[in-house]
């Protein structure tokens, strides 16, 4: 028996998110162990460091499975071209097939998870990247959001943050990072905005609510305070809005074992 | 009647290119036509600077035309937002509208054009940007890519570089620029290679001929002087093969007038 942790990318969109749902719904874990079944013929379950949400992409996601391949050797790169092979035309790629210990676990093992939340702030809607960015018309004030942003880092109660379906015991979670970035996007004064937000691990909706709650500030419709202000409410009803899962990538996830 | 100049970025995916087709055939000409006529009633064409093929992407297409809205007033920034929401949810956007003199030829009046080609250039296929860039698995040389993209500065007759069907008089044209610029895509070592061409004009395919002979140079299945040599035989069938157009982006159009 052979452990194998995948590192993968895939766009969200047209999927029912990571988890593999009821029959006939696409998830991203369904399409990874279907295409494992077509190069193996064993229904084999694979565990994703985290369960995207419908619509949110990645580009690092990790996940582990094991595979008994009998006494045949099958190389990392063999196995990579295989599950691409069979993923075709799907928008999922494995970027990396390895073969590690069985004390490495995609889900527990994981000390650090990087997301990147992309807005496109202008007056047009994205075109090549619709789905990909969370369009904003109105104009952001980028500085307003870090002093908002501020109040966040740092280890909480991240109730107000978390969706009230979140299954985690606890609403505690460390904020290690939450930067942002502005870059031009087009030639006409399009802008994209982009948060960079970092942490062991992520209540449910947790880095929506916090983009959507700063999208409020960055609007100038709530003071950047007033972050604090909810978060110390522990009352998700305080917080700003859910904002929309195409602008969401789980970027990296880091293990201390390899 | 007043001349409006629009700027115009798309998604080439899903149209068979800019130019208006045969009834039921999306092309992005007739989309923007229809978004017109859905918001002042009126059957207009619009002229481009150049007509991108099927699957080529925009992200600084120019176009123009002539709209007679009687005695009422019509702001830019009321046609941008109309035009917009009438393309919805179609991958259009425009990205400025603006009031231009009668001396304002999309077309004839371009002086500069800038194209940018991507190639992804890793193992792993594209997930996210499928559709949006040319996924090469071969290792390419980007320092010989280089050395060969400079024999086709410069100004020549580029038959062996345009496609047979060109319907141009001549096949001189001058190539300003062609830089080819490296980038790092992913984590796990992909890398985003592109070319940055520009030039007043450009022959039907000639872009996706160079970059299609300037790949097989990277592979080191051509010498970088062999793309002279097909440069100098003025023959089509000594080139490199087309690329898909996946990867290629009108950026941008530059004029002398406003």
């Amino acid at each position: 028996m052979q452990r194998w942790k995948l590192i993968i990318e895939y766009c969200g969109a047209g999927y029912a998110g990571w988890q593999r749902q009821a029959q006939g719904v696409p998830s991203t874990q369904q399409a990874i162990e279907d295409a494992i079944f077509a190069f193996c013929q064993q229904r084999i379950t694979i565990q994703a460091a985290g369960r995207t949400d419908t619509g949110v992409h990645a580009r690092g996601q990790v996940a582990h499975f094991d595979l008994d391949y009998g006494t045949r050797s099958l190389s990392e790169h063999d196995l990579l071209m295989a599950l691409n092979a069979h993923l075709r035309p799907q928008p999922i790629a494995i970027l990396s097939a390895e073969k590690v210990t069985e004390e490495f676990h995609a889900r527990f093992g994981a000390t650090n998870k990087l997301y990147c939340y992309r807005i496109l702030n202008r007056n047009a809607p994205a075109a090549i990247e619709d789905g990909r960015v969370w369009f904003v018309r109105r104009k952001l004030d980028v500085d307003l959001m870090r002093e908002g942003a501020k109040h966040l880092l740092g280890r909480h109660d991240f109730t107000t943050y978390r969706s009230t379906d979140c299954q985690a015991k606890s609403p505690i979670r460390t904020l290690d990072r939450l930067d942002i970035e502005v870059m031009p996007y087009d030639e006409q004064g399009g802008r994209e905005i982009r948060f960079y937000v970092e942490g062991k691990s992520f209540l449910h909706h947790q880095v929506r609510n916090m983009v959507g709650t700063l999208e409020l500030v960055g609007a100038g419709k709530w003071m950047p305070d007033d972050v604090k202000t909810a978060l110390e409410a522990c009352d998700r009803t305080k917080g700003g809005p859910t904002c929309v899962p195409d602008g969401l990538y789980l970027m990296r996830v880091d293990y201390d074992l390899k």
